[in-house]
Formats: C-alpha cells, sequence, structure tokens
C-alpha cells in the first residue's frame, strides 16, 4: 500500500514529466506496486473509479516485461463451458468440457447445443494436416537476377542456415524456406515446427539471425522488414489459407439421419441452408469465412486459455462443408488452415489461463514436447465443429418452421 | 457457499444425467451459486483447481442469460495503458490514456510509444466517415425473375419497412437496404444507425421482423438464413472492407522531419517500408490487412473494453498509408473500413470494463445520443494510428542501422 | 501496290530514323498502304513471310487512328457457331446462333450441346439487373477533412456535375458517383449509362470535364490519374463483383429430370459437382470465378464481335448456381456482374465483327437506343449458361460412370 | 462451290432436323465446303450476309476437330505492331516488333511509345521464375482420414505415378503433386512441365491417367471432376498469383533520369501513380490486377499469336512496382505470375498466327525443346513492361502539367 501524502508528490513529478508512468516498475522495484500508482493516478487525474480493475489474481512481477507494460490492473471476462465434447484425434481422446470467454449471450448455449449433438453422433474426429508457424522478411535487392540468386543461394546452402537459425532455441526446428519474388523484392517465408509454443516469437528471433546470416553473403540485399506481411500474422490473407500457419486442422462428423429427424429437418435442408449461406454468401462476399461463427468459438477459446487474442483474425479463417449421404445422414466438417494455438508461452501461464488449459489436460510442454498443443488443436477444432453444427441445424430448423407457418407451404424446393 | 456433502449428492445426479450442468442457474435461483457448484464439478470430476477462475468481481446474477450461461468464473487479462494520446476528432478532443488488455509482451510500450510522436506531432486527426450496422438475410425465390420483383417491391415500400424494422427498438433506424442477387438467391442488406450500441443484436431483431414482414407479402419467396454472410459478420470479407460496417473511420497525423531525424531516418525511408511491406506484400498475400498490426491494438482494446472480440476479425481490416512530404514531413493515415464498437450493450456494463469505457470518458449512452460510440471510435482509430507510426519508425530505424553497420553502405536505395 | 525499287529506299531511310513506321500512314496518306509497306519492311528485315496477316477484307483506312496503329495486317480466328439457343429475355427473345471466335478444340461443341440442353429445356431467361460503365479518378488531397469536404461538395453539386459530364456525349447520363476514402486519397467512381456503347471511352471523357469541373472548385484537390483501378477496368476485382459494371446480367434455365436421365444422371449428382467444383473449389482458390468456364465463352464471343477482349478479364467473373428441386429436376443460374458489352463503337463496326452482331440481330444502335447492347448482354449470357449446363453435366455424368466401372459401387455418397 | 438448288434441298433438311449443322464435316468429307454451307444456311435463315466471314486464309480441313467445330468463317481483328523493343533474357536477346491484334484505339501507339522508352534505358530485363502447367482433380473420400492416408500415398508413390503420367506425352514432365484437404474433399494440383507448348491438354490427359492409377488403388476415393478449380484454369485467383501457373516471369528497367527530365516529371512523381493507383487503388478493390493495363497488351499479343485468349485472365494477373533510386533514376518491373504461353499447338499454327510467331522468332518447337516458350514469354513480359511505362509515366506528367495549369501551384505533394 502506498500512502497518500507521498502519492500525490509522486503524481506532481509524473504531471512534470519528472518520471514517466512507464517507469514506475523500475522506480518501485516492483510491479504491483507500479500498478497500483498508476491506477491511482489515472483514477485522480481523470476523476474515475477503476476499482475493479484493481481487484485481480495476476501478480504483476511475473507478467510485466513479459507480457504486458505499463500495467494498471486487469479485465476480467466471465467464462462459461460447453460439453462434454467427444474428441477422437491422433492425440486428443475423450471428453472435454471447452472454457469459453464471452460476453455475446447464447453463445455457450449455442456451442453447448452443438457439442451434445456431435457428441451424440459418436463425436468429433479431429486431424492437424499441417503444422509449422512462419516468418516471411521482405529483401529489397537491385534486380531480379539478384532475386533469383539469393533464392538459388538459400536453396543450396539450406542445412547451413538451417542450423544458423536453430542456433536460437531448443525448441524451434526450420522445415522450409518458402520464396517469393516480385521484381526486386524477394520475401523468404521461412516455416519452423515450435513444439508445444504457437512459437511466433521464436520463430522471429530464428528467422532474424537466419536473415543476418544470408545477407552477410549478400552485401547486395538489403532487409526491409523482418515481417513482410507474407508470414502472415493478424491479417486475414490468402497465403495462410492456402498454405497454413500454426496448426492446419479438420475436424468432422456424420450426424445421423435419426437426430436430423428430431430436429425436424433433412440433411438436405441442412446442406442447403450451409451451401446457400457459408458457400454462395461468402463467395459473393469475396469473404476468408466460409462458415457460419468460427471466430465466435476461436475469440471465446483464445481468451480464456491465454492466446494471442489478435490472431482471432487468421485463426478464425476457414470452411464449412456439409454433405448429405445417401442413408440420410449428414456429413459435417470444419477445415481451419491457420489455426494459431500454444500450451507454453504467450498468456497461458497466467492464474486463469493456465487453469483453463489445466481442464483441458494440455497445459505446459506435452509429452512428448508438442503434443500438448496438437491435442488443443484437435479440441479447439472440434468445439468450432459443435459450434457450427449448432448454429446451421438451428437456422434449417427455425427458418423451416418459419417458412411453414408463414406460407402454409408442404414442399419448399420448387422452382419456376 | 454450498456445503460438501450436498454437493457430492448434487454431482452424481449431474453425472446420472438428472441435472443438467447449465440448469443448475434456475436449481439455485442464484447463477453466483450455480457458477460455483459447476466450477467445483468440473474441479473434482476432472481433478484440476480452478481457483483463480473463481476469484472475480463479476456478479454472475447479472451477466447469466445477457452476456453468457453455464458459467465457472472470470478470465483474467492484464490492463496497460498507452498515452497520452492526443485525439482531435469531431467527437474526441483531448488527451486519453488507451487501456489495452493483452499478453503479448511489448505491445503496450509499443503503442506508448507511437502515442508519443502523435501526440508530439500535434495528435491524431480522427474522423468517422460512415456509420452503420447491416444485417443481410440470404432468400431463395423460385427465378431471377422474382428476386427482381422482390427487389422493386422493397424499394416501394421502404418506408413501410423502415416502419416496421424501427418498431422493434428506440435506437435502431434504418439507413437503407442494398439487394444483392446470385440467381434465384437475394441477399437484402440492411444497414442501420444504431446510437451508442455496437446494435448487432438490436439489428438482428429489427430485420427478423421487416423480413417477415416483407416475406408476408412474397409467398414464392423463403428466407434461408437471417444471416447469409454478406452482413458481414465476423469474417474478413469486401463488402464491409468497401461498404463498411460499424463505424468507417479514419484516423491521420504529419510528422515532422525534425522528429524523423531525431529517429535517424527520413520520410522516404518510412514510406518505403510501409510500400514494400503493408502494400506490396499484403497485395501478395492477398490480404486484408494492408498494414502492419490493427489487430494487435483492435485486440487489446475490445477485451479491455467489453467489445464483442470475435469481431476483431473484421474490425481490423484496413490500410496504412504514409506519404513524404515536399517539406520533409511525412503524412500518416489508418483507415478502418469495419470498426464496430459500442459503449453501451454486449460487454461494455461488466466492472472492469465499465472502469476502462469510464476512464475514456465515453461509458453509456452519449448525449446526444450516438456521440459516445463515435468519440469512441475516434480514438480507438488514434490508437492504431500511434501503433502503426511506431512499427514502422522501427523497422525503418533499425533495418538502416543495420544495413549501415553490416554492409557499410552509405546509400541504400540503389540498383542496377 | 509499291515498286520494289522505291521500297528499299523508303526503308534505308526507315532504318536510319529518318522516317518512323508509324509515320507511313501519314506520308502515303493512305494506311493500306502503309500497313502493306510496314509488313513488307518487317518481311524484309527479319526474314519472314508475313504473306497471310496481309490478306484481309479490312479496310486500314476506316481503323487506323480509330481502332489501331502502326498496322501491319490482320490476324484471322476461326469462327463457329453454337445454336440454335432460345433466349427469353427482357429484350432478347427468339432462336440464336452464337458465333464463338476460338482455336480451342471443342469448346464450340460443347456450348452447342449445351444450347441444345437448355433450349430443349425451354430455354434461357436472362435478365440485365444492373447497367452502367464507370470510371473512378483518385484524387490525392492533404487530409481526411478535405476528403470528406469534397464528397459533400459533390453530393450537394451532383446535377451540376451531372450538367458538365453529360456535355460531352448524347448517349453518357451519370447516373452516380460513389465515393471512396483512404486517409488522404479520394476515389470517385463515376457510372454512367452509355446506351448501346460498352462506353469506356465515352466514360472516360466525361469523367474527365467533370473531375476537370470538380476540381477548379476545389484547390487542394489533385488528381492522381483518371483511372485509380477502381473503375476497375480489366483486371478481376471484388467492386465490379458487388456493384457491377456494364451490365450485371443472370441467365437460368430448369432441367427436367427426363433430361437428366437420359444422361444418366440425377440432379443431386449435377449439383455436387457444381458444389465441390465451383463453390468450394474457388473458396479455396479464392477466386473471382465460381463457375467451370465462362470465360472460354465470353473471349470466343468478345473476339467474334468485336468487343474488347481485354475485358474478359472481368467481364467473365461470376457464380454457376445449381440446385435440385422437389420434383427431380434442376435448377441452374449463371451470374455476370460485370459484363461490358456493346453493339456500337469498339471493334463491332469491323467487316467481320459487325457481320456477327448482325447475325444476333444486335448490330448498331437499337431502338429505341441502349435495346441492342441489353438484348445482347442477354443472349451472351445466355451462351454462358449453355457453355456451363454442359460441362457440369458432362463431368457429372463421366465421372460417376467411371466411378461405377473402376470401383464396382452402386451408391455413391457414402461416408463413415 | 455448292450448287444453288441442292443447297436449298440440303436447308430442308437441316431444318427438318434429319441434318445436323455439325454433321456437315462429315457429310461432304470436307471442312472448307461444310463451312461455307453451314455461313449459307445461316445467312439465308436469318437473313443476313456473312460474306467477310467467309474470306479466310484459313483451310478449315486443318483446323476443324482440332481447333473448333462448326465453323462459319473466320474473325479478323487488325494487327498493329510496337517495337523494335530491346529484351535482355536468358533466351531471348535482342530487338523485337510486338505484334498487337486489338481494337482499342491507341493500345499500339502507347505500347510502342513504352518500348521506346524501355529501349532507350537498356532494354527489359525478363526472367522466368517458374515454369510448369498444372491440373487440380477434386476427389471425394469419406472422412479426413481417408484424405491423409490418400495424400500420404501419393506422396510415397510419386515416381510411380510420374511413370503412368508420363507415359502418355513426349513432352510432359511431371514436377509435383500438391494436396489441399477440406473436409473430406482432396485436391491434387499436379505440375508438371510441358515443354514449348502451354500444355493444358495435355496436362489434362497425363493427369487423367495418373488419377485414375491412383483410385485404383483407392477404392473409396472417388473423382468429382478433373478440375477441381484449383489448377485455377480462366479464373482470377490466388494459388496461381502465389504458386504460379505457366510462366512466373518478370520484367525490369531502369529509366534515367535523364528520360524523366525530358518528360518532364521526377521518379517520385512516377512512382507516386502506381503507388495511389496500382498498389493502394487496386488494394481498395481487393483486385488481383496491382497494374494498369496488363491485360491489354496480353490480350493483344495472345489473340495475334494464337494463344487461348481466354487465359487472359490468369495471365494478366500481376504486380507493378517502381522505386525512386538514389540517383534519380526509376526502377521499374512487371511481375506475371502466371503467364500461360506456348509456341506449338493450341492456335500457333494458324497462318496469321504462325506468321507472328516467326516474326518473333519463336514459332514451333525450339531448340532445345521448350526454349520457343521460354523466349516468348521472356518478350511478352517486356511487352507488359512497355505498355506499363508509358501508361503511368504519361499520366504523372498529363496529371502534374494540368495541376500546375489548373491550380498555378509549384510543389505538388504538400499537406496539412
Amino acid at each position: 500500500m502506498v500512502e497518500e501524502a507521498s502519492l500525490e508528490d509522486l503524481f506532481t513529478r509524473i504531471d512534470n514529466g519528472e518520471l514517466k508512468l512507464h517507469e514506475l516498475d523500475k522506480f518501485f522495484n516492483d510491479s504491483n506496486k507500479a500498478t497500483e500508482v498508476r491506477r491511482r493516478y489515472i483514477e485522480t487525474r481523470i476523476g474515475v473509479s477503476l476499482e475493479s480493475l484493481g481487484k485481480t489474481v495476476i501478480d504483476f512481477n511475473t507478467v510485466v516485461g513479459k507480457n504486458i507494460e505499463n500495467t494498471i490492473g486487469a479485465a476480467q471476462i466471465p467464462v462459461g463451458i460447453a460439453g462434454p465434447l467427444r474428441v477422437i484425434g491422433d492425440y486428443a481422446n475423450g471428453l472435454y468440457y471447452i472454457p469459453l470467454a464471452t460476453t455475446e449471450g447464447a453463445l455457450v448455449a449455442s456451442v453447448n447445443r452443438g457439442t451434445k449433438i456431435v457428441t451424440e453422433a459418436g463425436g468429433a474426429r479431429s486431424k492437424v494436416i499441417n503444422d509449422g508457424m512462419t516468418r516471411a522478411p521482405v529483401i529489397a535487392v537491385p534486380s531480379v537476377i539478384d532475386a533469383v540468386e539469393l533464392v538459388n543461394w538459400i536453396n543450396e546452402h539450406f542445412n547451413e542456415i538451417k542450423g544458423v537459425a536453430e542456433s536460437t532455441s531448443r525448441h524451434a526446428k526450420l522445415v522450409s524456406i518458402q520464396p517469393f519474388i516480385v521484381g526486386n523484392n524477394v520475401w523468404l517465408r521461412f516455416k519452423f515446427t515450435t513444439s508445444d509454443a504457437m512459437g511466433m516469437n521464436m520463430v522471429t528471433i530464428a528467422t532474424d539471425k537466419a536473415i543476418k546470416h544470408i545477407l552477410s553473403n549478400f552485401p547486395r540485399a538489403r532487409l526491409v522488414a523482418l515481417s513482410g506481411n507474407m508470414c502472415v500474422d493478424k491479417k486475414a490473407n490468402a497465403v495462410n489459407f492456402l498454405l497454413g500457419r500454426g496448426k492446419t486442422v479438420i475436424s468432422e462428423t456424420v450426424i445421423p439421419r435419426s437426430t436430423l429427424e428430431r430436429w425436424g429437418v433433412t440433411a438436405e435442408d441442412v446442406a442447403e441452408v450451409n451451401n446457400r449461406k457459408n458457400l454462395l454468401g461468402s463467395a459473393l462476399a469475396h469473404s476468408y469465412g466460409f462458415n457460419a461463427h468460427f471466430a465466435n468459438i476461436i475469440a471465446a477459446i483464445f481468451i480464456a486459455t491465454g492466446q494471442d487474442v489478435a490472431q482471432v483474425v487468421e485463426s478464425s479463417m476457414g470452411i464449412t462443408w456439409m454433405e448429405p449421404l445417401d442413408n440420410g445422414d449428414l456429413y459435417v466438417s470444419v477445415t481451419l488452415p491457420s489455426l494459431e494455438v500454444g500450451t507454453v508461452g504467450g498468456g497461458t501461464g497466467l492464474p486463469t489461463q493456465r487453469e483453463t488449459l489445466q481442464m483441458l489436460g494440455v497445459y505446459g510442454s506435452g509429452n512428448p514436447p508438442g503434443i500438448n498443443a496438437l491435442r488443443f488443436a484437435e479440441i479447439v477444432a472440434a468445439a468450432v465443429l459443435s459450434g457450427e453444427v449448432n448454429l446451421i441445424l438451428a437456422l434449417a430448423r427455425d427458418e423451416l418452421a418459419r417458412a411453414h407457418e408463414m406460407l402454409g407451404r408442404a414442399g419448399k424446393r420448387n422452382s419456376v
């Protein structure tokens, strides 16, 4: 606790610019105290109460400088659960309760209903089909001739570069360097496996060292930016959609005809909604989301489990595909090309975040390493599947019901 | 506090399926107790401690059924501040501390440095150039002939439809209905102003009523989905990018040559990084993010202030444009076509979220209504501008420094 | 005929740079002679025969300076016909033979088979749902403040600007000016109806005059380019896809179950191919062509009828949508958002091009004006529909046949 | 020549459906006669003259069944030349006259001016950085599990599949099979080198055989379509943009300050137009054409030289990049990711088309094989470069001039 008298004195020094707000951690040699003082300063100077922000389980000495700076407290988001959801993966296998941090009413209830349908159908079969975190520096060279020489040199010295890059971390393993050339610009898209970490930082450091090594061999090349926007981090884009980033993961299930009948719909009804809304509507919108609401589930899990929430942008890209089967069942899949998750690092070690990961049995390093992040990716995809299943089924049922009610029609798909 | 003995009995009933987890709120007629019991159930059955999740300032009786269901506690995310940032808007005018909830180290420090540069440059001039929340149902008709008839009818009866739609809310005002036809499918993109609310729910209800009215006049038309993915909610897409959703907002500043010189860069150096990375790199990636890291700032503010975090996806779309001026200064702007924010509703009323909005002076309904959300949008854009300015300047400086150091070259842009 | 002796003398002067090749038309005051001499020059200097290029029905005095410069002869492309195709439009009504200039074997045969199916099904119902040629200059202003002022001024002075723009042509009628702002850049997307002309030139001239007028009122605004790439001409893009350019036209038909049975397929079989290939495949490719081969038909008609062939790029954007009906029939539509066609101007008056347009009954100005271009658009869309119908049906049949043959399976859609 | 009397008799049989128009080639055993009769039939029945269509150097016996069916004559498009253009490639080296078939006035003149600037600047350095024609069948499997098994099997049996695929042609060499999985759908993107042919047909046949072989090993897999729209043929798309199709080719030049001064512009002026129009404008339009008018040049060359004109769609995708150098010169490049060209097959052997290819010294098979198509790609890219250079320079000069004239301003880039 800081004394009021000395506080006002301190505040005056801050007002005068003698002391910066962000210097308080060092000043007190205690980030908890610094956090409190900064909060009090804001309260006083702006004239508001930030009492709730101050009530937190977070020990700021464990997060400042690692996860955040210039802290004043913590935000609290309610967490609900959906499940149990049966996941049948290569790594995850069993029933899981999915933690969802959200303030959008009905979302948890909706996903929860989806988990029931999917679990009843035998579960969500999830599979990670690609894995690797990327970083793509952009390099300027005088001419396309140099660009091609640079790329050729890299191909010939891949193992050497790999050695340099991997010297920066026990966990980063360089998989490939994919080049893209536009005129006298070269993007080198480095792809690494990163064990249980989401890995962006580790990959940035490894790429930085590799690039320094490469450029020391190419005096005519100049690094413009370590991230050249072909990585691609935190923007929706075609590169990740096609080539993947983080985990490319698919989750699928087959909903039995009997379940559909209980909902009062046929497989064709449900697939039609998916075709018109998720495929045709998104085609027209020129969207990267050929789905109903991947982002809702991804965002809620990311907040709850300490992921990098800005990565919801590309992690929520993907496609929902539904197909009526000959026996009246409905095949449903979700494909997430660029799901960026980790179970160590980032915000995963914070008090509440760690608990939700433990709840899923995926906190920390896996045994063998990497397995926890893969397991987590399988679970997330299964949760996304549940969210899609429920929403599209509900639309098919509700709109169908409404159509009948309003229009008194028996058939529904008839045309000129 | 629930007694342990009775708890185990309850848990057995849950195990047996006699009682559902989500029924506990009703069972206890107290969502705080229900939340605790659910958390304890998960702890017991899975064998983990969720102690931190349970320590929260949230009164679950105020959020369950409105913001979330099936709660077990709350996630806590550290909040840091960047600022003070001078914003010169049509509504916001003054110095603001920007609350950022994140677990990505260095982000707050980076934005903070940006706010210094921008404020020193005279501030961020922000302007909302378009405003409206949208919902676009997809409707099936037998033929394009019917599609055109439907659209014509809507144009002729716009005021009638407006009346029906607006009967559902004091705040939703129908601005336009933009039709899109693909074969025998019609999307009707309803656009409403929604006062200080982000407004998606209000708009969904208003659109639902309007659609029922429309379809009651068109027995040959059938609603497929109230959201036909042309709204577009929570997916990156060209419709919002071109036509806007929520607030379309621009923030700009001119960084003086003297500041650039202090950083050891010229306006041309900085603009070059923006051109190669944010324009060329994103062009190649076919991205909706012609920027460095809008999503970082948007996500951090959205979490802190109770926005719908899944909407970071389209809210973070946008373009950073930099232009060297003749006098050596650097013009910088950020354009956010689809920033979806509100200061009432959603998660804005939760304890910590309300405080961060109050800190910005934008909590709740504005006077006149709508002004708080506009003010907030201007501030968010200014914060995004600060984040971009710092990152691109840093890249220009660092890479330039490195280029000199590594290569011993004086000039930097030379070619064949 | 030019004498050989004098020719060599002339060639020497060309070699010496005394006379430019492109000056020959003026030199001879006869473009036919100039064309021959240029061709002879190339033949002599390069050592090739260009005899076939020289054999043409084109009178170069009628095309040089209007359609082309620096001519050496003409290219000849074989023209085949598909049809008769029944088109039921608002303007076109009857049976048409479609002229297709192509060198891709099987294309004409394929479209021809499609016309039979469509005609037998009662014909292609075609409808133009939007009409207007666009040009979008990009303007630089100092600040977003100026950008908004500029846009407001334009909205307030629309009729004045319309008057100025329309003073340049009897045919160009200004419909709207849609503004887009990015930082301190403004795009003004002018949209005109252009009667029977495709209209790009007329619209460019009208926009140029309008812009001069606008900028004379805004000394702080500067025109960067009369085409700012938001028109959008000759590039695939989302603006035209969503908002249209030229004619937005839809053509549809319902193929009876009996026809499908004759092909050995069901409506579901065919729709499945469309869903997996044209919707899902193109979603994954992030394509502007959610179709099988619109471009084939568009390119072949454009060459044959004197359209601007580079506009095949955006004219061939679009979506094929197929839907099985309850009675076993198959609804099929093609939607072309940006079909840019004309029946006057451009290459429409050239000898062979005029004949193919006459064959379709749409050559020259319609009565009333504009009707010929609309009629032509309806026919083109119907031809595109025929091309899609045949190809997708063939795929469904062939692959089905192959599946049976190879795998000895009775059912085809079954899953885990 | 066919006698009139017998003609009318024949026409009646055609009217009655006894004889089909497309059967005339077989009926007469002479496609020239069949072409004439069909044309006469159309003339008579529709009541138009198709005289010009009938005057052609094409021997229909050499094209029917190979390039086209159901012929009635030929279209004639005027051909102009631009040049001489100096090309410095790995294969093309020297001065070339570029044949352009177009009806758009000023296009040839514009490209011609560009060739002068580029040649004077030392020429266009062109380089093919990727080469391969692709075909991507879409395959349905029961589950993602099968999808992954299928992909694994293909990777393990690549050489075996290569053998099967290459057994269909002397020229097709399988380079890679890149898989893409969405739920229970698999796209296999086969990439082949195809010597001097554009190669789509050869690749289709080779892929067909390979797929049959693969599927004979996977009874649970079913081919949906031999082209699954991930190839991608004749649609603008991100796959080809990123991974290439046909030739990925870059052409670049450095325009000296002295030339720019003669035009009255600086390197900065010109680069600014490129940045605002080709990068920023196209970013906003979400375009695949970050250029001014690639399609104009590509279409004109494709028509003249017998390429598949519908492929202009993706062949014209690409980026123009301009960069002011420290010495006042201007670096300019064009990058064409998906230029699909051939010098044998398709329409290349037709009379006029063969001559234009001979004019460029690239007709037929190269020595060694493949070299002619590479050379041709280098020349096409150089021509595209010339077209861009002229247009952007003209814009920079004209708009600058206009700005001065209209506004009486000395400086041009000044801001708030």
